[in-house]
Order: structure tokens, then sequence, then C-alpha cells
């Protein structure tokens, strides 16, 4: 990529940061991924250094906002009915492309995203959960049993879209860092970044359901992707049915929401 | 919790629930959380069944929103640098309100928030962490080593709150759904409460930063939670110094973000 656009400035003093902070936007609109940060490493090559009030000001959330947000988290759902329409061209790369915004230990970015759309793949997940819900039935205390047998927990047979999320505990991107005590970060990172497709997906009127009743490993076999990938979610995404602002788990009498201040302790 | 406010319905079959779709939210406006399932799970008794159109309708979310959303994602930074204005009253357990809205396994709810505001658990805590970032200073690379030397790690010197979260894996909530191939979802349903919290922390104004540099099982004992809770991550939350929509990993050279479409494959 050239540097095209990017504004030059002399180099400053650390403690100028204040005033002059090195910014990762492209003059001309390039997003922030497409900047090679190796200009910057490099302490002769200052493009990036912009002088304060030419790069774009914090911007400030107001109460509107948040009230939105908050009706955004209220109506996210784990959704199991679709409808059988396709998603429009180009969404499951925007969502992607949100995701990818999620933080992750050490700028990391561990999350791998796997669209399923063939056949024998997607048919060999189905028989995976199949076999899944059926060892967790079988688990199910006794006066529970009926009831799970009526849950419905996927929406694969009906689902446009398909995605597998993985983590990649062998990526070198990050150095290591934040993950030598916690090397679940890795994992971490990457449900971050299913939270944020999930939430970016709802505000599009796009819903998700998460799958975690399948063999992870022989998901990973399935798809022929790396041993070091870790499956974190398969999840299904299309446009729902029906739309709730409680869970369908709630609505269907087997568990219900507890209320926050049980969750808070203090030391 | 008496009925009042609460419509009621005779009883329908399910193929009416498109009609009729129970609803838990009381009439007089309480929150969800305090409806008690046992009146659903018995069927003898539907207060909560509504008609059709008594109901709040699904919110629609529109270019507006979601252009702001992508704002919030890519402005939410992990923060290191914390004024030390303390946060207003109420306003972490406003922010814990919003994350108990997350999505859970089994709807099983496992985040535990612990706020911590002894000075003694502070203190170890910090020395926790600079044992744990002196031995990752010492794994470093060996050209590696001056420039992670440089990198502030952590705000708990500054930060006027600290917030530790666990994920209880022995809970009861949820009764095992969905978590019999795959008990780790219970850490990843914490995972997605933070990164709910971190967002609305940030539509606040309000700072965090993720501390994982910390040795997990000492921070449960220093902290005296059950042994059974896992810890998820420590966090600094406070009004930032600085607003940046650059990773600081980014700025200060250690890592940079890569474009969205290198994280996808297809099958």
């Amino acid at each position: 990529m050239g540097t095209q656009g990017v504004s030059t400035l002399a180099s400053k003093a650390p403690e100028a940061r204040n005033q002059h902070r090195l910014h990762a936007r492209l003059a001309n609109g390039a997003p922030i991924e497409a900047v090679s940060i190796s200009r910057r490493r490099n302490p002769s090559i200052r493009h990036l250094v912009r002088p304060w009030g030419t790069m774009p000001s914090p911007p400030a959330f107001d109460e509107g906002f948040r009230e939105r947000l908050r009706t955004l988290l209220i109506w996210r759902r784990d959704v199991r009915r679709f409808r059988p329409d396709p998603l429009p061209p180009g969404a499951v790369e925007r969502l992607i492309e949100l995701a990818a915004l999620a933080p992750s230990v050490g700028l990391s970015q561990p999350w791998r995203f796997v669209v399923v759309d063939d056949a024998v793949c997607r048919g060999a997940v189905r028989r995976n959960f199949a076999a899944a819900n059926a060892a967790a039935l079988a688990a199910q205390a006794p006066e529970r049993v009926a009831q799970y047998a009526q849950l419905k927990l996927a929406g694969l047979d009906e689902a446009p879209c398909h995605l597998a999320v993985f983590a990649d505990r062998a990526t070198a991107q990050g150095h290591g860092l934040g993950r030598h005590t916690m090397p679940e970060m890795i994992d971490y990172s990457t449900v971050a970044a299913v939270h944020t497709l999930w939430l970016a997906a709802r505000a599009e009127g796009i819903g998700m359901g998460w799958l975690s009743i399948l063999d992870p490993r022989e998901i990973t076999a399935i798809l022929d992707v790396p041993a070091e990938w870790k499956l974190i979610g398969y999840f299904c995404l299309g446009y729902p049915i029906e739309e709730d602002d409680v869970p369908l788990l709630e609505t269907a009498g087997w568990e219900e929401q507890r209320a926050a201040p049980s969750f808070l302790i203090h030391r």
C-alpha cells in the first residue's frame, strides 16, 4: 500500500503525544486495518503522526443512543426458528468486519470464521448435533427429560447461513502478550467477536443462534480446519420467524432470568 | 410478588403462540427479572399470556443507529490510563444490570461480579500482577523485552473502580443445558457479559481495561470467593485520560490490526 493521502509530520517526542497522536486512518478513508504498522515501527518514517485537530474527535454518546443500545441488548435473542430467505449479499462479510473490531488479548485477533455452505459438511454437522443432543437428553434429570425433548435447540435445517467460529491458540499475532498465565484469553477474545457479530446482526434485523451441543473435535475434523483451532461455537444466521424480548428458554419454562443484584458482591 | 397489573388470558393451544405470546414484563413496568417463572411453569396459571398487540412491538434499528453502534465499536478501548475521578453513584450497578442481559448457555447467567474496594485486597492484586508481569517479561523473545517493559499494561494504581469477574461453573441455573459437550460455555457466557458491560460503559464515557496478567487461582483466594468460580478477568474502570479509535498496542507499535477478510474461510 502506498502512502498517498497520508499526512506527514516531523517526528515528535513521546511527551508531545497528547498534542500529536499517532493515527491509523489514511486521509483517503481507507480503514485502519489496511495500514501497515511497519511504517510506524520504523522511527524514520512518521507518516502517521498527525497534528491534533486533524483526527476525528472522540464521539459523545447521548441518552437516546444508550436507550437504543439497551433496547438492542434486550431484544437480542438466541434464535432457533428462521425464515428460509437468504441473507443479502455481503451481509456476512460486513458482520465479520464489525466482529474484527472486538477486543482481543495482545491485539491477537484470534477469531477464525468458517462460512459453511457445503451440503456434505452441513449434513455431518447436523448428525453430530443429533448424536450430542441424544446424549445430553439421556443425561437429563428424570423429571426434566420430557421438557428437554420438547425444546427446539437448533435451527440447522432452516437457517440460510451456517457459521463456525474457532479460536486460534497457535496464532503468533499479539506475540503472546496477556496470555502467559491465562492462555484461554484467546478463546475469550473470540467470544467477544462472536458477541459483537451477534449485536451487529440484530441491529440489521438478522437473528443468530449459538449451538454448543456438538463434539468440538469432530466439528474441527468435519470442516477440515487446523487442529489447533478450538471450536467456540457453531452459529445459525437468518431472519427470525418471531421477535421477542424474553429468552426462548424462559417462555418455554426451562429457566428464568435472575435480577442483576444477585450476581454482585463487594470486597 | 403479587399479580396486580398482569393481564390474564385463557390458556392457548401451542399453535396459537404466534398470536398470543408469553410475555414476561409486568404491566406495571417491573423488569422481567422480577417475574417468577413458576406461574408460567404451572399450566393452571396463565397470567403472563397476553393478547397480541398489548406487548411492545419489536424495535426496528435504522442506519443511523447502526452507524453509531459501529462508532462505539471503533472507539471502545482497553483503557490503562485513568483520571482519578470516581464513577457516579450507581454506575457500576447500572452497568451490571445491562451485562446481565447478555446471552448465556441454558439461561444460566453464570457471571459473578466482585467490586473490589478493600485496600488490602487491591494491594494483593497489585502484587500478583507485578509478579505475573515480571514472569511474562522474562518469557519474552529477546528482541521484544525492551519494548514489553515500556508498555503500560494495567491501570490498577489510578482506576477508581476495580471489578473482578468470575464464571460459576457449579451453577445449577440452566440445568446443564448446552454444556454437556462444552462445559466452557459457562466461561464464554461470562465473557459475553463482560463485553456487554464494556460497550455500555463506553457509551457512558467510562473506560475499561482487561487485566489477564494475573494468577487466576491466587486472585480467587485473595478475594475469598468459592473455588469453583473461575476468574475470567480483572477489570479497571474509570474515566480515560485520552480517547482513541486505534488500539494502544497499535500506536505503541506492538501489533497491528489485520483486515477482516483474513479471518474468513469458506467450506
